[in-house]
């Protein structure tokens, strides 16, 4: 028999670009949820948002707004979540996090809920953390694959979305288009589209008309944080401490939907035909293949990863070539942190 | 003492997106040829076009069109090169094409000036080819580090330009963006992008806002031609026949200046500091890195291989990844054909 009480929901950040897709979301899917509050920074307070058929005014981001809440959902930047997602955990909230702060730690679950759904029921701060959106295109596909046939290693580049980097990523790439759409001459002398595009808000170099290969902070040894996490976060959602994992993590002229071309090594052999079926009855994934191919462009707005262009590698058998995209709005954050809610809520004795 | 003979050249394609670029270097560079005649479809015949200073008359393409030409250079597509490179190779001139129709012929040389020059001397067919556009990009960079470290093994992604598919390819980029351009709302619906920017021109799927992940066509296997081109051709530029090589190929929306992301593996394990400085002194290759790095929109209307993000696995120190861009109208393609055409001549007794 199914409990009557339902867990009362906050959800911080609202009004972004994520946050309006987990409203979105949680106006879509099953209603698992009691009481939903809508938080954000002072500015945003006293608009009214729809929620699940009713509008409802965000509330300014203070300790108070979590008394209550069973359940809070961040979607704002990393040092955001830092400073309030500890606020909420003390007062008893269970914390899913978006952000990248909480990723790696020991103590917070890393949680893809194709993958390791499991791994919710275990969060000793009170925080659970999903990946990031380069990550999670290649760790849906890749988890089904390694079931299969055993992962040893993998190489990523990856076709990274304007807004990876929310709104302002995407306003930005929007406001670089309208400047070049109308110039045929563009694109054939150095520096011309440098000159025209203005402001490179976060991309470090224009992004309409080029593809910047920078995702995140410098790390050591050349490295980006955008690739070190694509590394870490595979590892820790797989459960495989000691994978190889190289990425190069780069930035596309796309507003939403990141993509991937991933070079995967396995223990065993692989058929192309078994691997399709693999990926074809994997949760979360959609095969898209022969003679169609996945682009961002299809996959925004839709909820699965599209994995196609499977080949075995001719000089490898061992050796699989794939390419995938997802709507990195949903499934690299907003659906991921939605889906790990339910899971919580379930735990909860929803 | 140096010969006062000069080779007569005759250029086939010169109206076109790479034959251009021809034009403009051959302006430009060292001049080493006596005649130089422009050639062109029955359409184009008439035009004329400045090169060296001078305006000179397309003539329409016919076998007599030949006659005299020592060395002639066809940047035209594979099927018009098929047919007419064996006619001008007959009459006795030595042919430099820029199709790939004749790439992987056993009896046919694959030259980058940078890597394999003497290649040029043995043409028992007449014809000496340059790889595509992806290749170049990658196997400049992987010359200098294959002679350093010993090459095992190349993962490599790409990043590949409109123009890649000659002028119709940037043309319909062109007009795809000057349709996404003002729409702020585009990117965030499936399918909305595809319903607005109309023809899809060569790429079987939108370009703007998008990424295509298929270049050339269907081979064995889920490969396309373009894919399985890198891994024929760079294996037969380096003299490796059996590296092991496994390429995605992808459409970006960038106008000029191909780019690819390459995971390396040698023989040897690499220093980061050292491989910086072995592309750095490299013919054909500038540096680009730390804390800059190369992106098309710097590359386009340059000659190199731009060359960056270094980095060494930190789970194989043999495994090096790096990201390159280069113009693929000229590296790819004009400036390799114009420097085949001046090994030639010099081969020729020029």
């Amino acid at each position: 028999m199914a409990s009557r009480w339902a867990p009362a929901l906050a959800v911080v950040g609202a009004t972004g670009a994520v946050g309006s897709v987990i409203l979105e979301l949680l106006s879509t899917r099953r209603d698992v949820y009691g009481d939903v509050r809508l938080v954000a920074s002072p500015r945003s307070a006293g608009r009214t948002l729809a929620v699940r058929g009713a509008d409802v005014a965000v509330e300014a981001l203070t300790p108070e707004v979590f008394d209550g809440a069973d359940v809070v959902m961040f979607a704002v930047p990393g040092a955001v979540a830092a400073e309030w997602a500890p606020v909420a955990a003390a007062r008893g909230a269970a914390v899913v996090d978006g952000s990248g702060v909480f990723r790696m730690r020991r103590d917070v679950p890393l949680v893809v809920p194709e993958v390791n759904p499991e791994a919710v029921r275990e969060r000793p701060r009170g925080v659970v953390a999903g990946p990031g959106g380069a990550t999670m295109a290649v760790v849906v596909a890749l988890a089904a694959l390694h079931r299969a046939y055993g992962l040893r290693e993998v190489v990523v580049a990856s076709y990274e979305a304007a807004s990876g980097e929310g709104r302002d990523g995407a306003d930005v790439l929007h406001a670089q288009l309208e400047k070049v759409g109308g110039d045929r001459g563009l694109g054939s002398r150095a520096g011309d589209v440098r000159g025209v595009v203005g402001d490179t808000g976060p991309f470090r170099a224009p992004l309409a008309m080029n593809v910047v290969p920078w995702a995140g902070a410098a790390a050591d040894g050349g490295w980006t944080t955008g690739e070190l996490g694509v590394r870490l976060e595979t590892r820790k959602v797989l459960g495989l401490p000691d994978l190889k994992v190289s990425a190069t993590c780069v930035r596309v002229p796309v507003v939403t939907g990141h993509s991937a071309a991933i070079h995967a090594v396995f223990d065993e052999p692989v058929d192309r035909r078994e691997a399709q079926d693999v990926l074809a009855r994997s949760p979360g994934v959609v095969l898209c293949d022969d003679p169609e191919f996945p682009t961002p462009a299809d996959a925004v707005g839709t909820d699965p990863v599209w994995a196609g262009r499977v080949r075995v590698s001719p000089d490898d058998p061992r050796a699989l070539d794939l390419f995938v995209s997802g709507d990195n709005l949903r499934v690299g954050s907003a659906l991921n942190t939605v889906q790990i809610g339910e899971l919580i809520a379930a735990d909860l004795g929803a």
